[in-house]
């Protein structure tokens, strides 16, 4: 089998055999097959795409490519998460310790942030003394324990994966929906739940831009996990705007705390709430009704937040900032953003809000940089909102004074501040499952 | 200007500035640019094309890329000749002698034969003594004193060239016809020459296998051309059918010498007359009747032979072989091909003959293998033909008895032999200029 044969093969229309995509992978991360034959290959299907049965044979080859995580010894369904990443997303934060609340297991495997989105990890990073590297046997002793733990990736998951992606990344092949399913999907199947819920946000701060590309994402996903035997599925939500009110790392702990105890914001808490009792589903805890019910129990009744506690505290985390927010090493630059007319904010560049965010330290431009966790942006003022003159629309944190400017500047370059509101959008879109796509209302 | 940003607009489709062009192929030559991005971007040049500027401007820095012939130093209009290759095409032998004969300039490089294809200057190395290494003095004072010279590739010609179709090659990107244009007229446009005639052949085997193709690739050279201040034209000539009777280096010099002696076979002599005129037309010796009766008349008087006598004399060949065709060396095998059945030839793959061909020894598989000089094939039967069972339909010569049945079953494979006569193509299809195309009658 020649490598030269497969990309002309794909770049015909043609779809590559089981054989074929072996050849490809093992090839490819034994280092057989050379990046300029790969990055000719990936741009191939940026065009041509793949079929499900490709997509599905290539995230299980990546799956493959190195650990392949064994969660048998945590009793129970466990049911995974993830987000496709946006601003303000701290959904992880809550809806574990709700799912976990309900009986669901967690075994959660997140990652950090970088550019102008967030990572579950750092944020976790931001309660002292919390750890987040932790060793096989202590992760699934503290998921048999309190039902819950999140934790860095660790060991050596997906290699192909990290190779394939270092190269589209520098060959402007990153934008294929099969090539970002493969990636997502490769890392779930090797982090070894039994169920996957997936969050793909739509939108201005999403890495999918557009509600037909979101939806398409969706369901390649989708089709991958039950493909490979995981109960799957997909909610499509809003990322035009940011996810709740705050926006870096323990200004989100802090904010997921409030949801928790039942005090969050409508949006936040609306989306978690959804985002939990779709877990409790996939696990087969009950009908859709049931599960939203049980949910939404674990919040009235604290056992939730008790979950959060637990986690923090077996994974070396300081519950006392937990117990009282205000205990949480304050920013020592604040400065306030000040509207400058009257009108409705109508948009809000939901990625350049995130920039705005790192500018004023909470994000990572490259991968080596260094995090301020008290930094970041708490907004007072969102989309459809009426404001006038001197209101404060948002007030941002920081360390630096020299940040201030250029972080409010780019802050008020991502609002469009207009005479009309704007039509309201829908926070949850759709939900997807390899039986076909519910609308919401 | 970073190369991602290139491959990216190019992805979607957008146009690179000169600005951009020029840091993409300098940058590649220096090493600057990896591999893995630049076949990122011939896969995407593969599917979005390029514009006619872009190919221009493409063109023009591959040719700068190493040295340009600067043929000042001959006196007179200098015309260079190219065909995209084929099987049987001898035609720069009889080409360039004609020209020259009617006071044209040929200073040519010209290639060796690679695959089912065969090259100028392995057919000239079967003359004995005949150098195709001129130092550039002695290639200009060979022109100078009479009116042509034929030499391989030498200096650092092209090696932007060099370099992005080796890449190409294990990349399946060769097949873009903008590409495959660049590659050619950048090499032509270092070779120095005032105008430039190319014979882009069409079908079984040739190239491009359709008119369609052909056409484009037609178009887009001569655009090329014209917008680097050459004269430039096209004929599209048919490839369907091996051109002439002979195929194999020594057999084809026969040929050419046969022609040169007005005795060739009816479809060589016919495309060279109109290939000869054409680079007539483009030096500006006469309206194209005046240009196709001055080549005639050198073929009929003999100039035309005297001229290619000259040539191998002052290329040191030995000029008793072309005096007297039957001193060249001959095969020491012979077979016949006989024709299984009564009917009519209504295709002849011609890729599949030229493979038949190689097999006795006339050509490389790769560009390290020997070439036996007097390998090959002469026709006896061609496409069109009525032929009856046990009629001679070819002779295969080699030096390998061994080969000789390979070989023959490899030329019958090639035959379609029917009941009922297939429609005649025709030879000469169309002759493209800056100004249109004119389709032959």
């Amino acid at each position: 089998m020649r490598m030269y044969d497969l990309i002309s093969k794909k770049r015909n229309g043609e779809a590559l055999s089981r054989e074929e995509m072996t050849h490809l992978i093992e090839g490819y991360v034994r280092g057989e097959i050379p990046d300029y034959q790969m990055s000719a290959f990936l741009m191939a299907v940026y065009f041509q795409g793949m079929t499900k049965e490709e997509t599905a044979i290539m995230t299980q080859l990546v799956a493959g490519s190195g650990d392949m995580v064994d969660l048998s010894s945590i009793e129970g369904i466990k049911v995974d998460k993830h987000s496709t990443g946006g601003v303000g997303d701290k959904t992880t934060l809550i809806v574990a310790p709700l799912a976990a609340a309900c009986g669901v297991k967690v075994a959660k495997m997140s990652g950090r942030g970088l550019g102008h989105t967030g990572g579950t990890v750092d944020k976790l990073e931001s309660i002292p003394g919390m750890r987040v590297s932790l060793e096989r046997d202590e992760f699934f002793d503290v998921v048999n324990s309190t039902g819950l733990c999140v934790i860095g990736q660790s060991g050596n998951l997906t290699p192909a994966d990290k190779k394939l992606y270092a190269l589209r990344d520098v060959t402007a092949t990153v934008e294929s929906i099969p090539l970002i399913a493969v990636s997502i999907m490769g890392k779930k199947l090797a982090a070894g739940s039994d169920c996957i819920l997936l969050d793909v946000k739509t939108g201005s701060g999403a890495f999918m831009n557009t509600l037909e590309d979101s939806l398409a994402l969706a369901q390649e996903m989708v089709s991958i996990g039950e493909s490979a035997g995981k109960k799957t599925a997909a909610l499509i939500t809003n990322m035009d705007i940011p996810l709740g009110n705050n926006i870096g790392n323990s200004l989100e702990v802090i904010e997921a705390v409030e949801t928790l105890q039942n005090r969050g914001p409508e949006d936040l808490t609306k989306v978690c709430i959804h985002l939990a009792a779709n877990m409790l589903y996939l696990a087969g805890i009950g009908d859709m009704e049931t599960c939203l019910a049980k949910v939404k129990e674990s919040l009235e009744n604290g056992t939730a937040l008790q979950k959060l506690l637990e986690m923090v505290e077996a994974q070396g985390g300081d519950i006392n900032v937990i117990k009282d927010v205000s205990k949480f090493e304050k920013a020592s630059v604040v400065k306030e953003v000040i509207s400058p007319c009257d009108g409705y904010i109508t948009f809000m560049n939901t990625k350049e809000c995130g920039i705005a965010s790192c500018i004023l330290g909470a994000g990572r431009e490259t991968k080596d940089d260094e995090i301020d966790y008290s930094a970041g942006i708490v907004l007072k003022k969102k989309t459809g909102d009426k404001v006038t003159k001197g209101d404060v629309l948002a007030v941002l944190y920081g360390n630096k004074e020299e940040k201030m400017q250029p972080a409010e500047k780019q802050f008020l370059s991502a609002l469009k501040i207009e005479p009309h509101p704007s039509v309201k959008e829908k926070l949850i879109y759709a939900r997807v499952t390899i039986d076909g796509v519910e609308w919401a209302d």
